[in-house]
């Protein structure tokens, strides 16, 4: 399984924060048993107290299923691993909370300017979230959810001590400090007596979000109502599509968004980066490295048949699969998913715009 | 009215105050003007932008009447003053928003321990505030109010950077933090489209809580709705019944409580300090010091009738009054106040209670 190796590219820096600070490598046990694209390709990379989560699944008992994406921008690729798994989890009989964060978004990015501008990102993101077969009733927005959540952030912000969150974030401003209030609300609130009581979590987060994960345990304890600590996985995150690139939207020329046209598509995946030779001829003859091959990485993470992307890494590094043949490949797939997801998405607006702004 | 001449005790503290920050000195023609006892008296010492509300008063427009108390503990005749105000503004047709601080009483007093003691205290606060005429409909605790109301919390916090709010207010924790950024959303939110729109808005504030006058003024300049900059009256605090005490919760021996019993009125005014002379005779020779005497201060704040209050005082200054009759007088007009008050306070706890817990 060399080719799903996530410590490829990172794999001093990955090692060091998992020692530091106490993660586990997600084991190779729990990838069978769980029997998922995301585990099998070594998307989640690592754990903080999974097993808790692992029993309730074995055991059909309620746990609680609580994912959140910042909404800044427009919905790309790289969301849809932390959705994938949040339906996941879902399809297992998990209590489910997707948060679709616009407030972090407001208060921590730049670019959004005003408060319409993130309850209107959070609608478009909603929809998309929904597409994927999250229910109305099973997500959120930041803005305009329940009281108890808000007193809930306020209790939080009690139980901090300023040096405890600048030791861990730096010196940060009062708009970011609130993001990460309502995050660490986000995680814990679900467990609180108006939601579902006390009982096991699971939060998907980026290895670079652990200091959040940190905090938000340290809070765990320190409130006076009767909580389990959240257990979290940690999850690869995709690269972008040109070479040295995050998937982000403030790269968009190297991320693929799932309301992108199929001629959007077409120019970003022909022009993304691949491990291809020099040459055709050379390329038969040497074979390609589809290890850091963006469109490989982007079958990696999308495409639904683990054998077949293994066999298309595995021609590759042969040399009988030339760039083009991929690519080809991947435009099909993605043209043909996008236009199912974006029709979905379309059908959902109504219901997204009614978690953003409905009572 | 040398008598209520509140610059006595403090009197190069607060100049230099006003002159630093730019407050302004309550007007005398205004006092005679607005005709009611917190400003004949000089409770009222001075303002921020106050003429802006005065003309809506005297026009007949529309205006926003805020105010708020920290609720973490019981009320006590400190607080009558910011109530009377609120019905002095109300009676003239404000737009009228009480608010009981219990989140930030919460998250900024180490003596309430948790959120369901803050809404306990809130309860009994309301109970109380609604006793003095004030509707259901016109007051909210933080911990239980609209959704719009956290949103904007949370679109203040972008608003301001961590060195102008370490610069107002020192090195603070994230309770204290969330403590301010509740104030400032509870000043300016009824200007927002959703409550009543852009109008001048008016809130009493003691001296030592000017930073977040400032701050709010600030921050309503950087937000990108159209607000009308908020007016602030500056209240003198009445000082507690012993010697170099303040009339606070924390010092209950200094102060008489709404829901103090008959036997604990009696008690704490019998103690109170006065401006007496050591004995009756030399009163009776050099007269009395009414000016620091804290019974005649219970009757300066809250005794309807100026004229007695004036007679009382001089009839001490000459030395015709000793303190005991003042003392009786003062425990007889206050014991059938609470009790009247006690009986209303009684009647609204429900009302109180729904503010605070319903929906």
């Amino acid at each position: 399984m060399k080719a799903f190796d996530p410590w490829s590219s990172k794999q001093i820096d990955n090692k060091k924060v998992f020692k530091e600070f106490g993660l586990k490598k997600f084991p190779e046990a729990w990838r069978k048993e769980l029997n998922h694209y995301l585990f099998e390709r070594n998307i989640v990379i690592g754990h903080r107290d999974f097993e808790k989560v692992l029993n309730c699944v074995r055991e059909k008992r309620p746990f609680i299923n609580m994912t959140g994406i910042a909404s800044s921008g427009r919905l790309h690729l790289g969301h849809k691993a932390i959705i994938d798994l949040f339906m996941f989890f879902k399809n297992c009989g998990a209590r489910n909370y997707f948060c679709v964060a616009d407030l972090e978004g407001y208060t921590s990015r730049a670019q959004v300017e005003n408060l319409e501008q993130a309850k209107e990102l959070a609608v478009n993101n909603l929809a998309h979230v929904l597409a994927f077969g999250i229910e109305e009733s099973e997500a959120y927005a930041q803005s305009n959810y329940k009281i108890r959540y808000y007193s809930f952030v306020f209790e939080i912000s009690k139980k901090i001590t300023k040096n405890a969150f600048e030791a861990t974030y730096g010196h940060v401003d009062l708009g970011k400090m609130s993001a990460a209030l309502l995050q660490y609300a986000d995680i814990l609130h679900a467990q609180l007596p108006e939601f579902e009581g006390k009982m096991p979590s699971i939060t998907p987060i980026a290895l670079d979000q652990d200091p959040h994960a940190r905090i938000t345990h340290d809070v765990a304890k320190r409130l006076h109502y009767d909580l389990e600590l959240p257990s979290f996985l940690y999850i690869s995150h995709q690269s972008g599509l040109l070479q040295g690139t995050k998937m982000s939207s403030s790269n968009p020329e190297s991320a693929i968004f799932l309301d992108d046209m199929p001629e959007d598509l077409h120019v970003k995946v022909s022009n993304a980066f691949t491990g291809g030779r020099e040459t055709a001829a050379l390329q038969r003859k040497l074979g390609g490295k589809p290890d850091i091959c963006k469109v490989c990485e982007l079958l990696r993470f999308h495409y639904p048949d683990t054998r077949e992307v293994e066999r298309i890494m595995n021609e590759c590094r042969k040399g009988t699969r030339l760039c083009g043949e991929t690519k080809s490949f991947a435009i099909e797939f993605f043209t043909k998913f996008l236009k199912e997801h974006q029709k979905k998405a379309k059908d959902k607006e109504k219901s997204a715009r009614r978690i953003v702004y409905g009572k």
